[in-house]
This record gives C-alpha cells, structure tokens and sequence, in this order.
C-alpha cells in the first residue's frame, strides 16, 4: 500500500476509450469473465508476481465455454500489467485465422502502435494442439529460472513428498490421447521437463512439442535460463497449476540451498 | 501495485449475482463481519500471504456471537481468493448437519460446479470439540513447511526470547478443560508439535487429536511437508495468532540459516 | 493483488459507524490529516511491511499543527491494520491526563471491547520529553530484529558510506538541547543504540532513556530480540526515518551474510 | 491487503485541492497521461518496489508527445510516493529555464514548504543531452547497491544467456550520435558501468556522463553504494528497462551466492 488508493472512480478515460470502439466489441468487454478481461486481469496478477516485469511473459485463452476454436492471444512486446481488452489477437482454430487485429482497432485508442501477436503463439498452439488445453501460460518467473540454473545439467525437476503436489494434474495416455485422471498424490514424483533455450522463442517449438510428447505427464515444461510454460483444461486450471508450480520451485530452491533432497523414499 | 487500481466500483456483476440469491441470504449477506463474509476477506489475505496458492488451505468460522452451533466451510478444491459467500457449507454442531450446501445455490452463480467442503473438515471439527474453538485456520505457509524440513527428526517446534511469543495465548489445562490463562510471556518456550503427513488430509485427524490431548498449551500443530493448522476463541484469535507464529517461523529460519540458536536460557 | 478490488464503495457500515459519534468527532475524523486518521493509515502501511503483524508495535503522534500537548495513542493488543480513529486515546502534556478514551466510544462501536493504550506510552512519552519528538513509532520488523541477533554481543548497529544514511537527520547537543542541523552525509556514521529486552515493554523505559541520553545523535533504539523505536520531529519525519533505517537493516543483514564490512573507512 | 480497502472514492479533499489551481491546470491535470501525473504514478509504482523508500530516488519525463523541450521533475526531498502533480518543477530544455515551480502553487496547496528541484537534475539533464531520453528513473533498490557490493572491484556489471536481457535496447554509435538498432539478443552480453559514489549527487555529474561516452551501448549506469539511473526514448520505455534490468540485478545476486558464472561461453 502506498497510500490512501488513487483509484479513478468512473474514470470518465475509460469511458471514452469504450465509446470509441464498435458497439458489439463495447458489449463483450462488460463481461468481466470474457476471455480477454481474464487475460487483462491475469496480467496484472502475474505482474504484481513478478512474473511478466519489463514486456516478459504471455498468456493465451480459448473462449471454452463458447467456441474452442477462438484462441484469444495477448500482444507482443507491451507492458503486460496494462494491456487493454482490444488489444488481444483473436484467431481460429485449426488454421489459426486472424479473425480480429488490434491494429484494426480505432488509432485513437492504440496510438498507432503496431501490434504483433506473443512471440510465445507457436508454443501455445502446440499445448492446443497436442493437450487439447484451454489456456497456456508463459512466465520469466526467476524461481523458474532459477532452478534450471541450480540443476544445470539435469533435463528434469523432480520432487515429491510435498503436500502442494497435489494441485497437479495426473495425466495418463489413454488412446493416444492425453486425458486427466485425477491429481497426483502426495507420495507422487512430479517431473517438469527442462529444454534448452534458443535465440528465438519460436525456435523452442520442437523442443516443447518434443517434451510435450516424451512426458504424457506434465503440465508444464522448463525452459533454461529462461522461465516456464504452463497450461491446463481452462484458464483457471493454468492459473492454479502454474502457481502451486510456483510454489514447488521456491520451495525447492529454499530446499536445495538447506541441502534438503528433493525426491525422498519415505 | 500493477497500474491505477482496477476495481469496478458499483460492479453491476457483483449485484445480478447477488440478486439471484434468496432474500434472506442477500440479506445476511450485506454484513460484512458474517462469517461467511469473513471467509472470503481472510482467503484473500492469506492469498496475497502465498499461504493458500493454487486451491492450497481452508478456513472454517463458527457464529461465536449468535450461535456457536454453526459452522462456516470453504469449499475444497477452489480458488481461495475468489470465494464468494454463497459457496460455504454451513454445518450444525455437535452432529455436523449440514443446514445448507452451496450445492443448492442456483447454478447460474455456480455454474453447476460440484462443491465438497473442504478437506480439513474433521480436523476443523477436532479444534471445535477438543478445544472449544471458534475459528481454524489451514495454510500451506513455506515457513511452516521449510521449519518441518530444516528440523527434520523433530517432532517439536520451539522457541523463546522473542517479542513476538507475546502474541501467543498461555493456555492450561484445568478441569479437563484447556482454558486460556493469559499470554505467554517474553522468556517462555513457545512449543508447536509436529506431526507427520500422510496421502488423505483427513487421515491426520487422529495424530492431529493426540497432538491437541498431548499439547494442552499448543494453539497449533504444524504438519511436516504441509502446512500448518491454528485455531482461537474468535476468528479474529485465530488470525493474529496465526500471523504471529508465522513471524515467528519466518524469524526462526533466519536464525537457523545464520546459526543462532532457538532456545535461550539467558 | 488478490483479484479484482474487493472495497465496498460508500460502505454503508462505515457511515453508520460514524453517526454514532459525537457530531464533534464526526467532524473532525472527516480530515485524513487528523492525527487519529494519520495512525490508521500508517498502521496499515505497517501492517502490509509486515512491522506490526498479529497485534505487535505501535504508534503515537502529537498534534504539532494545532496544540502540541495533545498526544494520540494507538490502543494496546488490537490488530494494528484495523483500528478506527475513534479508538485512540488521547491524552494530554506534560500530565498525560487523559482527555478522551475509546472506553468512552458508544459500545455499539466497540462491542464492550475494554481498551488499553499501547505497553509502549511511557516509552513514547520518553521521546516526547526528552528529544520534543512529533511522533514515535515502534515496529517489530524483522530486519530489526535480526540485526540484533546478528550482532549478539554488539551494544550499537552502525554502518557507512551508503546513500540512505542521507535520509537520517544530524542531531547535535547544543545548550543542553538536542537539536537537528542537517542530515547525516554519505560519509557519515549512522549509529543506533541496541538496547536489551525486558520482560515487559514498559520496564524498557529507564534503558530507552539511557540509550537516548547517551546518544544524542540517535533518532532511534534498537531493542534486542524485539524490534525498533524511530522519532522524528512530526509524524511524517518519523516515517521517513523509519523507513531508510529499515532499508540500512535489511542491506546490512544482506552485506553481514556475504562478509562485506559495514562500515567502511574509505 | 491490510483489510477491505480504505480508499476514499469521491473524496472531498483531493477536490478541494484541485480547486486552488488554476483553470488551467486544473485542466491539464485531469489527464491521467499527463508527464506530472505519470511522475506520481510511478513513485507509487518505485515505492511498492522498495526502488524509493524514504524519499530516495527520483525521475524526469520530457513531454516527448507535445513539446519535447519540457521537462518535467519531481522535488528533491518528499515522500516519493505521495508527490502531486503540482509538485513537479518544469524547466525548458536546452536552457533549463524554470517555466513553473512548485513554490508559486498556492499555499494552502503546499503548506509553504520551500521546494527544490531533484539532486539528480543534473543527471537527468545528462541523459537527455548526451543521448537524447525522454525520461529518466533514479532509483535506490537494493539489488543495484548490493551487485555493486558484490563486486566491489569491479567496474562493469555484466551478465548474459537470461532471456530477460532481450528487453534491453541495443544501442549503437551511428555519426556521432547513439541510436536504437534493436534490442539485445539472447547471447549478447549486457554491460552497464558502475560509477563510484561522491558525497554530493550533483558531484556524480561527470564520472555519470564519462560513462555514458564510454559505453555507448548502454541504457543504465550503476552508482556504487547508492542506486542506479536509467533512461529511455520514452517514460515507458525507461521504466520497462529499468523493471528488466532489476529483475537481471535480482537473478545475478542469487546466481552470485550459488557460484553460477554471470557469463557464459555457451
């Protein structure tokens, strides 16, 4: 708290910023649980983690309520604690069709900015692809990066016998097909893979799709000296695995700094 | 802080919601100090504490002021700081009948998801009988786990010589009865058993039991690799108790970490 | 941020609260720069910095604007974040006697609560009559603390050569009157008396006062194994100081852990 | 969260205050976008961050959108966090030609408290010259005088292979002048130079723009035992590098205390 709040109550900027977008976009943004005010909200929460400081990080949502097939994407490059609902690149599946730019949107209201959708698009399509997920998170999260510079020759992060473990989804193959069968249990091993990273985000597709493929049991995978990628069936199973992740990463750390194992036999 | 505050004041959500409620629970609801309004207040702060991350936690308050037989649960599974207070299971003591089921509320406000009460209910039910209760709280705090791990074949917790045990009730047992006495003092030894985890959260309720007959000056038990549980006359007890002894775990690994010593006898 | 701002615009509690008091006090609470707003507003401060967790530390502040004889005391064992201006006491110099009790506050307010002012007020009067101090405020950081563990066998924290130091005010002793000349400069050496702990806070007096009479460049005492006192010549000014001083603590125990020199001789 | 939120919506007095401006600015003011009103938001910002506590640090924004020979800057001295817009000093470049001064606001406003224009003018007017910045950010966070600590010997902090270090501008030197041709990649190396403290902040002038001429490629300059400056083309961009070169500062201290090399060969 840094004082009594500064909020602007019916903020008459907001106001105008609505009025000068199209009647139907102005109607879908009073729905605060639309896909992207979540990813608005979500920013910030990420941000005041400090997950996404500077422009880091990402995040995509698909509308799974209404159409799976609509990919809501957050923009490239910008301030992810302030991005705006009109901001978002809305694409469709399977082609990933731009069916909505916010370089479309009145210049009043982007400056003229000229918007490129996450470099991170790629990786998310492959949790869409090859998960079926229903939203991908993407963090510089430095316990994420942490670890994999701790462990700076292992390929996993293992750890187990902590009560957190069990916010983790259990995966199983079945059909080919990825599907959950419940949460991992307390006694339960998680294992995130680790991959290396690459000059260019989108270079780091075939290594995910590769990890995505090899551990039909992770939620998420690492990536070195960089951060995380997490996904889940809605925007609020990400959320929740990404933070008890999180959570699993700082306590390893602390743990590995007290020279405490992270896998036991008990 | 992620930008100029971002409530949405006079939420015309927050009132259709409400509005689908029945009168007397919209009613009841307009208090802010209702349990189950509390609930809701306390998951948030404990939230922002990173004490209930992911769906990590659970909190249940008794109406000490109108009827001690009535008990307030958060759901499991669900994300603390987003509960709302038509989501409690109110449950009548001493048979645990439950009065009323968020599993009754009309699905437009739950979206038909399957709500249980929350995990810990026997062990909140075990403070309630062995201890006359009026709230207990369950986190997952790092410093309550991380102090499991660094005193690994403990099965106390222990400190003295800091201010804040001063914050801690001196409890006695008299009659049969644990009754508070006072606080305990500058130079008491404040003790905390430790039990052992195990896979079923519910499972803990006999050691946590024989923690609670053992311990008759404890207000908490902390459970090794999860988390902690802390319980007091009021909600408001059972709040400042567990900030305090969470200080005082915060504290204690400090002191570990440089080689200080817990225990005094100055 | 725990999710979308929760705050309950136009409360209708908190006017009701109000009505129930004198038209006089209702007035004056209606100035956020009324000493008794002051405390709650930095209470909270202090509570999010984690200084005053459970019901721990204190606050006073004269009013030096209007009449500084008035002296505004935060209450004894309340949760700190969460007082109300009409729970102070406010009593009045040189006698103390005490002009206004919130035991005199409606009980609708209060709910009967029986209020004492703050262990702290003979230590708070301390500064008063001895440096004319506008406002003392008493913590139980953790930084504080740690630094007197750190130094176990230390009666003074100093440290040099850091920018903050700039922020702590130059006292000089001139006519047998402590008084401010300037700030301390870069180069300076900021020292803070550690005093040891009592069992209870208000035999810390005579050894605050030592403390104080001794150093007459010290704007604050650090109290082993139990936080810090910080004055300053108006609330605002006190705060400031507590706050670089907080910083020096929480550098120093950073620059002790990796074996830098605090003071350096440059 | 300290509790529900405490802000007072509406509030009369920010009202009041607004009123004894003049016309016109109260005008200006009424634009959230306004360089004074991003000058307070920001201090908001730095003091949650621990960037400004006391009244440490400071910025500067030129008006880049209307005139860019105005500048606008902070006092020297005030709570950071709780500054005005009113409170700014704005000079005009290449004069520095006082246009307002907060010692021309009304009294009531000010309470006759004699301003003075930041320490750091000087510095910023240093950034603005040599490398034309929009904006320029002074901060004292611990993470820049610890890496100075650190490497107490060292002139040059240097890290590379983060991928965080992508959202700092590669900077070149083209006919005399530096300009923007990109950002950093991954495997670039950043360097930002570490100047030593003087005892007047004004005396860090010339060692400050030494090291802007010898380091071209830089966007930052590390003040050991103090803080650091930072700037950008734009007051956005000068805060997301300032948020990207904390975060690296942050990692570098952690891999620093586990003996992880902060450049690799790769």
């Amino acid at each position: 708290m840094s004082a009594p709040c500064h909020c602007k109550h019916g903020e008459s900027n907001g106001i105008t910023e609505h009025s000068q977008l199209s009647p139907d976009l102005q109607q879908q943004f009073q729905d605060s649980n639309h896909p992207a005010n979540l990813i608005c909200e979500l920013c910030r929460l990420f941000y005041d983690n400090n997950w996404v400081t500077g422009t880091g990080g990402g995040i995509s949502i698909r509308d799974v309520d209404n159409n799976p097939n609509l990919v809501y994407i957050a923009p490239s490059g910008v301030q992810k604690e302030r991005i705006k609902p009109w901001e978002m690149f809305l694409v469709e599946l399977p082609d990933e069709k731009v069916l909505r730019s916010p370089n479309d949107i009145p210049k009043e209201l982007t400056k003229s900015y000229k918007y490129k959708p996450s470099a991170c698009t790629p990786l998310f399509m492959s949790c869409y692809k090859l998960r079926d997920a229903g939203a991908c998170i993407h963090t510089h999260s430095q316990n994420a990066v942490m670890i994999t510079l701790l462990f700076e020759n292992q390929k996993e992060f293992t750890i187990s016998h902590i009560e957190q473990i069990k916010a983790i989804p259990k995966l199983e193959k079945k059909d080919g097909k990825v599907v959950k069968v419940g949460n991992l249990e307390y006694f339960d091993k998680l294992v995130i893979p680790i991959i290396e990273n690459t000059p260019h985000e989108e270079d780091l597709t075939d290594s995910l799709q590769d990890a995505i493929e090899s551990y039909p049991g992770c939620t998420a995978v690492l990536v070195r000296r960089h951060g995380i990628y997490v996904w889940g069936e809605t925007v609020w199973k990400a959320k929740v695995y990404n933070e008890a992740i999180d959570y699993l990463l700082e306590l390893a750390i602390k743990m590995k700094m007290s020279n405490i194992k992270l896998v036991t036999n008990e």
